[in-house]
């Protein structure tokens, strides 16, 4: 079965690394010399076990995470999380308050503000603690992370939880910091497109989460860190009784956590690719290496843009902020883009189109997308300026 | 890459074809040539639209699905289930009536004990209108599906729907028949483990449901075929008013279909498996052929199991809903299924242990499970009871 590495920079489902893929497809087939494929055994057999516990301790280890938290995997991507981030989070609030929660968002992009609109829809009060469409020329398009001394956040007697998204895959904004948050309030963080790009902190969280199909994997499986305390919870009765809505099991996080991850069929094959990616991260040196190595490329692609001549490229989001994994801009002047995707192609560079939304050109530099890549890309951005 | 199709009765995550396999793990690396893996590109490209419109397609072809209906696929498997069907049949309800509906289900295992116990607990007031336990000798175990005519169900004023689960793989009963059901009630029919294992008519149904790991693919993908009617609904407010719960984005059932189940990050890689699978079964001949083949399967082993002399296998389940696909009996005597285990195994027949919940012996007999392999456990039976 052939495989060359290809120049690709899809936003995800994305680029997995050869030998991941390698090695998935043989254990497709026969898994450790079972004479099963790894997707048709049982989840709690001792092979599928040892998978969900390999990925996990990796994680851990990549990530520094500390005892009093825990890793865990579950289904329904980022979007899954939008609604299982209200039900869990605003039951382990009332358990500590006897409360209904409130929960500040803060809006820096397409993903975070979906994530807002979920939260109202099943019934929290939202403040939109950052807007930050309302900083933008149109009063609709994202590029900007306000200030925080401009953010509106609420306090640790009424809210549950500040959420945000560490990374925005569409519009190309990236936290540089972690939000400062007031004490008692939990931070919760998409990182479903940055994740294992870099070190943080953990236990300034309460809880992220990530789907896998960008940096770590493929479809089909969410990665979550939890704060252990926040898997407390009062009665169901209680829940009802205080108008929070009760999480369907696949999203109840305790009911996950308390079978290992097990409670409904977890895709382990998909779960096996996390495993095998995480794995390779860690043998090439871990977080601080694929740090170097991510800050690198965005620099080289974004320096190239710079000082490409006047006019040609035109990066709209603020540098403060700009994304290490999407890297996004436009090219003025009718037919431009065009030619430019064109001749990217025919240069075997693709997956370079711009969000549906938002058009334009997106380069989604993700830990899978090679050094060499990046100089053929590169290449081709200093050619396509020379000749505009 | 070698693969010996191996003797393996496991219940789930199962057997798949070889030549499925054998496919997917070249699909995994090159997806048609296209340079990348099929985990690898948007699951709103071009490629992975067709993998969800073929898949579609096979399956509406394999069962006559009639155009009143959708087929559409999302995450979560059974489990995720008894939650979206409460979110959504009443929901539809409402609609229908102004009303919150109550539910009838019929509990005759353990799959549909845990999907009215899922209900209960999101709310609904819930008529066991079955309960298999209480005909069972110890009042705990299943084993019977009671006649209709003792069956407790409610009528259209009050009930959005009848739930059951067409095969219980656990305790190894299986509906001989479709329950008949009052004029305007629901349908609902959890099929996980005999979906395409024979025919039956769509029209009968509001939902039929079954996670793809069975007889259909690989974990990770639930298959859905819903009567369109049923995607009305009211006004969110008007639900909540009610006291109907609102369904998590990722089973909201009108998002998904309206978007062809790509409204969030379907895995397209484990629906390819399940329109491989699909399409295999559509080239052999369709579900006549398949059926013919499933019930010869059977006929054998429960034949088997019965001419043995008296007292060597204890076959539970009632003659009349005994399961084509899980054919589970016990082996009394000390030691005795630990011998018959061992022995199977040094014949290189596995995946026979019986769930966890009830001990004993279970073949599971689905689609991928082939002549050659019963035969061979044919035998082990027969061999096993002359020495016992």
């Amino acid at each position: 079965m052939s495989r060359t590495q290809p120049h690709y920079f899809g936003a995800g489902p994305a680029l997995l690394p050869a030998q991941v893929l390698r090695q998935a497809a043989i254990d497709l087939l026969n898994y450790k010399e079972s004479g099963l494929g790894l997707g048709e055994i049982s989840h709690r057999s001792a092979l599928a076990v040892e998978v969900v516990d390999s990925a996990k301790a990796t994680i851990k280890q990549l990530l520094s995470v500390p005892e009093t938290y825990e890793v865990f995997f579950l289904q329904g991507g980022g979007t899954g999380e939008f609604s299982a981030v209200v039900y869990n989070l605003l039951a382990s609030f009332a358990l500590k308050t006897g409360k209904k929660g409130k929960a500040d968002y803060l809006v820096t992009g397409s993903w975070s503000q979906k994530a807002a609109e979920e939260a109202i829809r099943l019934g929290v009060d939202v403040n939109m603690a950052v807007d930050a469409r309302k900083w933008s020329a149109n009063g609709k398009s994202y590029g900007k992370i306000p200030d925080p001394s401009s953010w509106n956040l609420g306090n640790a007697e009424e809210t549950a939880y500040v959420y945000y998204c560490d990374n925005e895959t569409v519009s190309g904004v990236e936290f540089p910091y972690v939000p400062e948050v007031p004490e008692g309030v939990e931070l919760v963080a998409d990182m479903s497109s940055n994740i294992l790009s870099r070190e943080f902190d953990v236990k300034k969280f309460g809880l992220v989460f990530a789907g896998a199909q960008k940096n770590i994997g493929m479809a089909g499986v969410t990665v979550c860190i939890i704060k252990k305390q926040l898997l407390a919870r009062p009665k169901d009765a209680d829940l009802v009784a205080l108008g929070i809505p009760l999480a369907p099991l696949v999203l109840d996080f305790p009911t996950i956590v308390n079978n290992n991850s097990l409670y409904n069929t977890l895709p382990i094959f998909n779960l096996h690719i996390v495993g095998l990616t995480t794995q390779l991260l860690h043998d090439n040196g871990g977080l601080k290496v694929q740090e170097a190595l991510s800050n690198a490329k965005a620099k080289k692609l974004y320096g190239t843009l710079d000082s490409a001549p006047d006019g040609v490229y035109n990066c709209i989001v603020d540098k403060a902020c700009r994304s290490r994994m999407n890297i996004v801009f436009t090219i003025p002047g009718e037919g431009k883009e065009k030619a430019f995707l064109d001749g990217a192609k025919a240069r075997g560079l693709t997956g370079l189109q711009g969000h549906r939304s938002v058009g334009g050109i997106r380069v989604s530099n993700y830990n899978a997308v090679s050094d060499e890549s990046i100089d053929v890309l590169v290449d081709w951005i200093n050619t396509f300026a020379a000749n505009a």
